[in-house]
């Protein structure tokens, strides 16, 4: 009863659909196929605003410095406004610069949409494929349903989210996270660049035009809800491609916190001050940084220190005055990330004590990032199409070790997230690699699992 | 008939003078005395070109960023030609900068002079006393000469020696150096200000009309030779404070070599790499800094790091590139230098491949400084006055722990120096204090100590 209810509402392509449960035919179940040439040199034209740090002979050989709100980014933002009103889609930008684009469905429901997000800002030495992909995916998503006149029953869309990085204004997933109403927009309006402090992500949103009237939320009375989320994004990890497996179903994602820690001591003439006499913040916050090492391998987690800065006036014969360093903490376990946390200060505490006459320590907790679980049905869409594509042997569940825009949409619509290897798992780094075929995998998943959703959504929503 | 010899050519003083040996009354050997007020005043106003970092109320409550060559540091030496001119002394500037005042001794002598010389410019955050409490109290000498009309035998002056700090421009006791024929002209002309890369020690010498034509030498034939160097300086430890003595009677010098390493990883996500695959420079270095400081207890030497440098680039959820970092090692015996040296080296490769999979290792020598005995006769004249002034009870022996440009002249004249005490041992802070009763007695010490000098070298040259 249910199935004819659906098949007349849906017409043919949910008998594709159904179909797909158990088939391993390499037919598209959407009937659709991305176009792989245009999806790379749409991918590689749109890094030519902010290619950096080239490391071979090829046009394509070169990483990304494309910060977040930089004229670089500016100009890829109107280009990707511009594609997408091409494609008929109606686009929105909220208070945060947040780009939504949207595509009708054949329910001409006012739902919200189903979103396929990602970001296009980049590391100052990042790659061309973190965040870019999954963005450059959903557009050629849309483009592929468009040319091929392909209808989704609801909505469906592209979002670009601002400053998912947050390495120019230190706040990561930051305009999703305005959007889950885990920040609120003053602060992230009042994020400064670590470059130069007379500037504000505020003040970058006014001058390039990209600071919107919708609020940035996902409340339907006044903000922009989304039916869904997809994020189709690199690893950024060796485990894909170390299993030999070509797709990654990702269920969940790491709970991370980030601390910043200063420790001061006294400058003193190294050459006529005795060990004993010291409070020496560098000989300090280096024991500290071996600790928190120590500490990690214990719990079978992650402590990284990414930054650490002295004073502009250090020099070689002159005990410091002060160090700061960040402490990055992450696990599957949000208990576990906090325990860490626990010991690393414990320990930190008593190395201050430790040296000579002992240094004063302070700390900021900057991020908290609780771990989460994607949703079901949005899991087993992605499922679906991975199976459907590659093959139940070809792909494998994995939980998100880096923080993305995702971790956010899912406290507030339906979210899962698809994975495609890296060379060696690197990223954050100029020469962070993905194929083209993995590249193409990646964005027919997207497409199928989307396409997977919407019907799955229609069955629901009856 | 030595005696009568002297007795005759040397008049007065000489008999003044051999009273001493045995004198302990309150009165001068020299019959001179410092003028505490004058001396005082004159070094505060001297620190108005370059005050900086203030802590407190009174005016004198400030550190000092006078860095080598910057227009503060020309206006003080301008100011100290003119006062040296205003005393009759004719002043010689170097293709380095050095500055030579020279006052005609009463044997109208043409051998070298007998220098009391230190430098003007100070660490971005540094005090008021280091080395300029030297320079000041020459002046003070010579000005307490001549206005009661008291001749040396030889001729006795004052230099003010350019770049002693290796601040601004990265070489410490930099032109004392190049006198010495330790550092090639053309290097230390070549050194570029750390701030700024186009400007170079030569080209700011010009600017300032400091570029002298008398080459930078000791060479008679072609430089300008000293006779004796005579120095006082502020301890720049806490030894002379926690032994209650006034005066430090310098013997000689610590070694040290200065040295710079880097540490190459690579870049990589925080979140996604396991520490099993990282190449982790910051924490390679932090392991480095602990380990150095653990060789030089073991060796009961000083290592320090005072400088550690990551890309601009780094941000908390990437594994940095790179970590440079300093490494000053320093012990009163040279093998003991080179030991902790070759230890702590070894060490570091094998931290080099102690975590993931490793990083890479290069390291610079930068500075090499031999350790060093002065003179002899130079001590046997600083103690004679320490012993006239204070009592054999309240002056001790020293080794200086830190890098001054007596070390350098020592190499080419008999040198000397004279430490004073400074609060708690502190030096290279803004908070550097030494109390206007011990930069007193150390103006005095220096007096009497050139004087005793000048008697002794008049005896030795018969």
């Amino acid at each position: 009863m249910l199935g004819s209810t659906i098949s007349r509402q849906l017409s043919t392509p949910v008998r594709r659909w159904a179909s797909t449960a158990t088939a391993s035919s390499p037919s598209s179940a959407s009937g659709l196929r991305i176009n792989s040439d245009r999806l790379l040199e749409t991918l590689h034209r749109t890094c030519r605003w902010g290619a950096a740090h080239r490391y071979g002979d090829d046009p394509t050989e070169t990483g990304m410095a494309r910060l977040c709100l930089t004229d670089d980014d500016a100009k890829v933002r109107r280009w990707l406004i511009q594609e997408a009103e091409k494609l008929g889609c109606t686009t929105t930008i909220d208070q945060m610069g947040n780009l939504f684009a949207r595509q009708p469905g054949s329910f001409r429901s006012p739902a919200p949409m189903i979103a396929m997000g990602s970001h296009l800002d980049t590391q100052p030495r990042g790659g061309r494929y973190d965040g870019i992909l999954g963005v450059v995916a959903g557009l050629e998503v849309l483009r592929t349903m468009q040319e091929r006149g392909f209808r989704t029953l609801y909505d469906i869309g592209l979002v670009n989210w601002t400053n998912e990085e947050g390495a120019r204004f230190p706040k990561s997933m930051c305009s999703s996270g305005v959007w889950a109403g885990a920040t609120p927009i003053e602060e992230a309006w009042g994020l400064t660049d670590i470059f130069n402090p007379t500037v504000t992500l505020r003040s970058e949103l006014e001058r390039h035009g990209f600071l919107g009237s919708v609020a940035c939320s996902s409340d339907p009375a006044m903000g922009y809800p989304l039916g869904a989320h997809f994020e189709l994004h690199i690893e950024q990890g060796p485990i894909l491609e170390e299993a030999r497996k070509s797709i990654g179903v990702v269920c969940g994602a790491q709970g991370y916190r980030w601390l910043t820690i200063t420790v001061t001591g006294r400058d003193a003439h190294t050459g006529t001050t005795p060990l004993a006499a010291r409070r020496d913040p560098v000989l300090a916050a280096s024991k500290m940084i071996v600790a928190s090492n120590a500490v990690a391998k214990k719990y079978s987690a992650l402590a990284s220190t990414g930054v650490m800065k002295l004073p502009r006036t250090s020099s070689t014969n002159t005990v410091a005055s002060e160090v700061t360093f960040t402490l990055d903490i992450r696990h599957l376990q949000d208990r576990v990330v906090r325990a860490v946390q626990d010991e690393c200060l414990e320990t930190f505490a008593a190395i201050a004590r430790e040296d000579g006459r002992g240094v004063s320590l302070d700390w900021t907790l900057d991020t908290d990032s609780a771990a989460v679980e994607f949703d079901a049905h949005c899991i087993a869409a992605v499922q679906d199409a991975a199976t459907h594509l590659v093959g139940a042997e070809q792909w494998m569940k994995l939980t998100s070790g880096a923080g993305h825009d995702s971790v956010h949409t899912s406290q507030h619509c339906p979210t899962a997230m698809i994975f495609v290897p890296c060379k060696e798992g690197v990223s954050h780094h100029p020469q962070e690699y993905c194929s083209p075929a993995d590249c193409t995998l990646g964005a027919q998943t997207l497409l199928e699992s989307v396409v997977n959703y919407d019907r799955r959504r229609a069955e629901m929503e009856q």
